[in-house]
């Protein structure tokens, strides 16, 4: 893949807030996480680039979080099909211009291939048992291990939140954290959105060639929705832990895909939903 | 609008779950929030109804949230452009049937608006900025009314929890409330995605009849995303207030739009980001 530079860009930004509190009102200036559309473009050798989506994301990472959206989306199967990512070249103003990135990939693109994935096909048939379906598909078994011990997994969140500065800044952003199985923060990502945090991290992982995460564990700064554990199951992460709790799907996929499920990790305690056999317990 | 009977859907499903606390490991059946794809289909006269999305999103409240998503998306603009909305009718298994919402319109449907919608057109112009004038060119302006004082704004959470049975009984659902100024609660919709129970609240006045909901004041349990900011100026909505922080584009969306928003309304406090003027202040 060809390596080009990436700008730096700004998560944070400040604005001017009036604090009303017990009757009294001040004025003064707070930090914000900062919110901006990226619109995906995908093309093929002499194809032009199609535009496969457009997210509301926090900048930074943008190429990461591109990389792992379309991995963990079924559109790129591996590192080695992109030739190039870039951001847009026009001549427009400097704000606008970072906030399209084009991906080339060395082999053609199907540009229906998002909408077909995306619209389940049969004539009535939308549901959790065939959302699930479309990922097993796609997935390879998930890794007998590791191991979480109950003292490791308390110890996460303390160890994610440390870590999170812009979150302390802010208090608006999500954060997704790879670990391994001894507790220690392999990355960090963060995002307004807590789908993009979890792809900014798979991108990374990705890019950088350590995709299947086989013996990392996974933990998120807020629920366990049915596309987080989609996503984890992409990344071949047997292992993925919520602050908050789980849905149904989240759950029943989980269980169908081999992923130990642990939600409400809190307060030194947590629940385990799926797969409790990669806890070893007294 | 023709009216048929919406069935009863479960919010709330059991599943064993196994809970580890200091040292001990405790087997019991606990409570998940539900999670399953809705698809959203549309036709005119004579049309095959096409699909227009997928969102995963908690059973209940479906046809509120399908004619509030159409709305707040730019594909509806009043109910009387509805004929029927119904499930779909197909001899499919029953749990498959419920997850299927076709809406039949009196007018033609141009199935690429919502593509086009998404897809900003520029050719390399996506970009907060264009995203407001978006929504600026769909939105009436609004009403310079109605005041919320200190005192109700820092009640509204209280009383929106006090209302949200399901998320007491999983901590998995979002909430989304539509209240007086005088911080009666007027509507309340929960569901797995933030944008979701806002939907659902907004597609409930929709078809009511209820909108614009000029002299309203919605509470979001969790952050102030530009999405919520744009459904709410759709909604004629003046007062946004979320539990947790806005984003930056949120802040200049709001700004941009007359609308006041509202963040951290917790422990007896909250912040003015916007427009201060509906806020009487000491």
């Amino acid at each position: 893949m060809a390596a080009t530079e990436r700008p730096v860009r700004r998560k944070v930004a400040r604005a001017p807030i009036t604090i009303v509190e017990q009757g009294r009102a001040t004025r003064r200036r707070d930090r914000l996480a900062t919110e901006e559309p990226l619109e995906i473009r995908v093309g093929g050798p002499g194809q032009e680039a199609s535009s496969v989506a457009v997210t509301m994301r926090t900048p930074g990472d943008d190429w990461e979080l591109t990389a792992g959206f379309l991995f963990t989306e079924g559109l790129l199967s591996s590192r080695d099909e992109i030739d190039a990512i870039r951001y847009c070249e026009l001549e427009e103003p400097a704000d606008q211009q970072y906030n399209v990135v084009t991906v080339s990939l060395r082999r053609p693109f199907d540009g229906e291939a998002l909408r077909r994935n995306f619209y389940v096909s049969s004539s009535c048939g939308v549901c959790g048992k065939a959302s699930i379906d479309q990922i097993e598909v796609r997935c390879a078994p998930l890794s007998p291990g590791p191991m979480l011990t109950p003292d490791v997994a308390v110890g996460l969140p303390d160890t994610l939140r440390g870590a999170q500065r812009i979150f302390d800044e802010t208090g608006g952003l999500h954060a997704a954290g790879l670990f391994d199985p001894d507790g220690g923060l392999v990355e960090l990502r963060e995002d307004v959105g807590r789908h993009n945090a979890m792809d900014k991290l798979i991108g990374h992982a990705l890019l950088e060639g350590r995709l299947p995460a086989a013996d990392r564990v996974v933990l998120v700064s807020g629920r366990a929705s049915f596309e987080l554990v989609q996503k984890a199951a992409i990344a071949g992460i047997p292992i993925l832990c919520a602050v908050s709790a789980p849905s149904t799907l989240a759950v029943s996929a989980a269980n169908r895909l081999g992923m130990t499920l642990i939600g409400f990790v809190r307060g030194g305690r947590f629940n385990i939903y799926t797969h409790p056999e990669r806890v070893p317990l007294p």
